[in-house]
């Protein structure tokens, strides 16, 4: 079976490495919108037909199920890639927030994600038909703390000490009493253990990586020999191949050749 | 006379702010290419096929001139940009570079910048056809710090300080005796206070802005009605007009109106 997953550019490497460890008898194809990211700062309205005519070149590379592995684009075109294309989608947003619906016993959970995800209140959304009650905070500084590379770094413990400290104060405002915390951005997985030592350690993390792997794993069922096998990938970027080989082995742990560059215009 | 603008999102911003002081007299057009920025993180290739044509939209709206804001696009495609439209064309790296030659007596120049602008090896070369050595480095932290309002702010001190001393420790294993640090990002004018403050006393600090402003106006001469004058503006966008204008008009110090959204195709 062949799974396309989409991201505007390497954080959806970390929802692929988690995918190749469930179900490694899939062949993947990893598509990074490259030339066009990043989707956080952008328009609902730029991010679906970005999203849209990604979506449409890994079904026509043979892609039967696709995985947005991408907040913003789950967040602003979900419904925009449903109607670009035949074959089902999931997408990391309805992956967190069944995750915390399973996990919050207080029924108050916290997001932290980019600025786009956060206008969008997808997640609020989605929390809300789970009967979740969701406060979500932008944290646009983390992203680039990533991409520098300053994952254990006195700097983004301090960044992270702000954020986490200012959604705090905002959640105790709100009356909440929250017991989870989604990472609403494929790139925070990378920070999941600062993050989990500048939380409240009564909040629970969820990995919104680990989460939609497991959720796709569920969705394709059992018995389809997925589980078992030596998982390929295949790889393509809107942009420089070099830097996506370079930049994306860090997101996967693994390192990444044979990445082809296709133009979807713009 | 109308001069166009462009620069791939807000930074450009401080260019125009600082050519409205010095050529009242003119009619401004600014073409922000926001759906696809931020250039910094792209190939030269994909840069230079959004520059021409963002070039060729503003000679298409009437620009007699065109100042090209944009450190990344000037680095990586000031050619392609003049081959692309029939006006005369003055890209920041030239002016940045000229600046740094009258005022440097060491004739060792240090050059703060995004990533891709460094990668491209612009200001040095521009620098070393002037007679000059360039010690350059990314610095890409400071735009999503200057985006998150972070001026005045402890992070962006220390971010500062280790960007700054990191710098200084290349700088004398390169043997090098700087007097002179160009800021070659557009935004890096909205932290002008704070880096003067990081660097040591001997280094003199040049404003893009400020300098591209001083020579778009030597370039133009004297005596053609540019001196004086109340300085119109007309913005363009291509990505999210409500958000042009708001966060547009930190990087102007005034408010913007009258934003049109411009689709560029991609």
């Amino acid at each position: 079976m062949n799974i396309g997953v989409f991201d505007s550019g390497f954080g959806g490497l970390t929802v692929l490495r988690a995918l190749l460890e469930q179900l490694p008898g899939a062949n993947f194809l990893y598509l990074g919108d490259t030339a066009r990211l990043p989707y956080g700062a952008k328009s609902r309205q730029t991010v679906a037909r970005y999203a849209a005519s990604s979506a449409r070149f890994l079904v026509s590379e043979g892609a039967e199920y696709l995985v947005i592995a991408c907040n913003t684009a789950s967040a602003l075109a979900l419904d925009a890639i449903r109607d670009a294309v035949p074959v089902p989608v999931l997408g990391v947003v309805e992956t967190g927030a069944n995750a915390a619906q399973t996990h919050s016993e207080t029924r108050d959970v916290l997001v932290i994600a980019t600025a786009a995800t956060v206008e969008s209140r997808a997640y609020a959304a989605a929390c809300q038909r789970r009967g979740l009650r969701a406060l979500e905070k932008a944290c646009p500084l983390l992203v680039p703390l990533v991409e520098e590379g300053w994952i254990e770094h006195p700097v983004t413990t301090e960044v992270l000490r702000i954020y986490i400290s200012e959604l705090m104060v905002e959640a105790r405002a709100e009356m909440l009493e929250p017991d989870t915390l989604v990472l609403g951005c494929t790139h925070y997985p990378l920070l999941k253990t600062q993050i989990e030592r500048a939380v409240p350690q009564t909040l629970r993390v969820i990995d919104s990586a680990q989460v939609t792997a497991k959720q796709a794993a569920q969705a394709l069922g059992s018995g389809n020999g997925l589980e078992t096998g030596r998982a390929q990938a295949r790889f393509f970027a809107t942009d420089s191949v070099t830097k996506f080989s370079v930049l994306g082995s860090r997101f996967l742990g693994r390192s990444i050749e044979n990445v082809d560059l296709v133009d979807l215009g713009g």
